[in-house]
């Protein structure tokens, strides 16, 4: 059996932050807002509304957009690292409950940040395959602002909240390469929460991914036997405007297929490349996506999908 | 590639508690202490013990035992949900900077509890498939110490601190079937983490577990063509010596093959089954193993386990 990519859905908060208000605040300027950072505006989640509520409003629009029964769910697999707010359980059983799933799907949390949309489809594609499960549904849900302090400049002017569902199944169009994967503890305090503050290392992160991503897609497009002028989008982790245009320039032939969405988001962590991907697979004229994450852990993954014809 | 279980390694902190003294000063009687929950000692990890020490421990244990290389370990899970006292990164990461693997190795956590052991086996052996890895870790490391009030009967004379490392790969000997897997979102709330309390629900956890795990084996050895009595040992989640008594009650022609180690290590939460699992793949007289977890999710999980002659 043969799982593919069938269908994605998103949620995101209505409420917000503007950016260009809040920089100012900071002595930032509006150049700097809209190309370095690249947000004009950050979605945040209200204060009462949890992880997996996020995450299950994601995944009832999923369900109602492909016609899915929750009682098709083979599995769910969440994506976060600011689950509901518990040491235990995990986020997944808030949501097998709130969708009202049946005792036997499976559900768990997978702990991973930026990079963790291309190792959850891997992960939930491998153990579907392997247990020959006809449908599979993929959540991020990594809400930040709970964990931000709004005086840390670095941090506060460029994350946003947002969920994602994807539908993997035997009936989807776009099938899922192999990975590349990797992963750099050693740098792990470059983003990281310590006595409950989280920091980030800009500068250093930027370093890691203008210098790692481009070797990294160069490799996968090598193994598949491709050209950088093969794939019609390329989706990459929205981390900044400033690292997304360091990485594009290193392919100066296809620079314009670099998707650049903050804009009215911001950095979604785990939602930014399904976030982009949602809109490319609805477009008929694209065809094959490359698509790569980086970030927290430090952990990087990438992945080429390509569209069925039917 | 069939991928099989190799090796199992464990590290089990040298503090730790008396459970016949702590027991007596909430008036609990020996016999209570010896024959319903089942713990004489309970290991606990020393205060500045991370839990990716813990975890790095068994691994390095594993890496001896097998004389496997770090340069040829080819992916590495966490299975925790209480990790190094960050939001993030995961805690896998750390582990992965103490162990000194190469950046190629991916990494990640999965948060899941009592039933992680069996969740991550079927989780990591169809990722190494996918992905043709020749070997994979899978480590168990979740020190309820961090979260347990010790004024709280209910959970302190319950829980020991341990680590295991499993060595999957494409040498081992012991093959695993399809597991039965389940959850219950809707109970989540009998095993949590609230505003810094851990709190068990211990009556309604037994029921749950009483009523529904029979029938899981059942269904299970149904599922695989066997009977109970072609199952050498019973290996399941060590959750007190009560429920493993009320548990192996149903299985009557079998009951002593239902292993109960609480002896030493109290319930140890995902390490528990490979805890078990260690010894009885170093006894040649054991064939055929059936391994069961159920806990926080609520969450469950069965496999079984074969000798493969060599």
């Amino acid at each position: 059996m043969t799982i593919r990519l069938q269908a994605i859905a998103s949620y995101i908060p209505r409420g917000g932050i503007d950016n260009l208000l809040q920089a100012a605040a900071f002595g930032e300027t509006e150049d700097s807002v809209l190309h370095k950072i690249g947000a004009r505006w950050l979605p945040r989640k209200a204060e009462d509304e949890e992880t997996s509520d996020l995450a299950t409003k994601a995944v009832a629009i999923l369900l109602e957009k492909t016609q899915l029964s929750p009682g098709n769910v083979g599995a769910l697999v969440v994506v976060t690292q600011n689950g509901d707010g518990y040491h235990l359980p995990h986020t997944s059983a808030f949501v097998h409950a709130k969708l009202g799933l049946p005792t036997s799907v499976p559900v768990f949390d997978i702990s991973l940040g930026c990079s963790g949309y291309v190792y959850g489809l891997h992960i939930l594609r491998s153990l579907m395959q392997a247990s020959n499960l006809d449908n599979g549904i993929l959540v991020t849900a990594d809400p930040y602002s709970k964990i931000i302090n709004p005086q840390d400049k670095a941090t506060t002017l460029l994350f946003g909240d947002a969920a994602t569902a994807t539908l993997l199944s035997n009936q989807g169009h776009w099938s899922l390469s192999n990975p590349r994967m990797g992963s750099d503890g050693k740098n792990a305090e470059q983003i990281m929460v310590k006595d409950g503050q989280f920091f980030m290392n800009g500068r250093q992160v930027f370093n890691f991914a203008a210098l790692l991503i481009p070797k990294e897609i160069q490799a996968l497009l090598q193994e598949n036997g491709l050209n950088e002028t093969d794939i019609d989008s390329y989706c990459l982790h929205q981390g900044s405007a400033g690292i997304l245009d360091a990485i594009a320039r290193r392919f100066p032939a296809v620079k314009d297929r670099f998707i650049n969405k903050l804009y009215s988001t911001g950095n979604t962590v785990s939602s930014s490349i399904p976030l982009l991907l949602e809109e490319q697979i609805s477009r008929a004229e694209t065809k094959r996506v490359l698509i790569s994450g980086f970030g927290v852990g430090l952990s990087w993954a990438s992945m080429i999908l390509n569209r069925k014809e039917i």
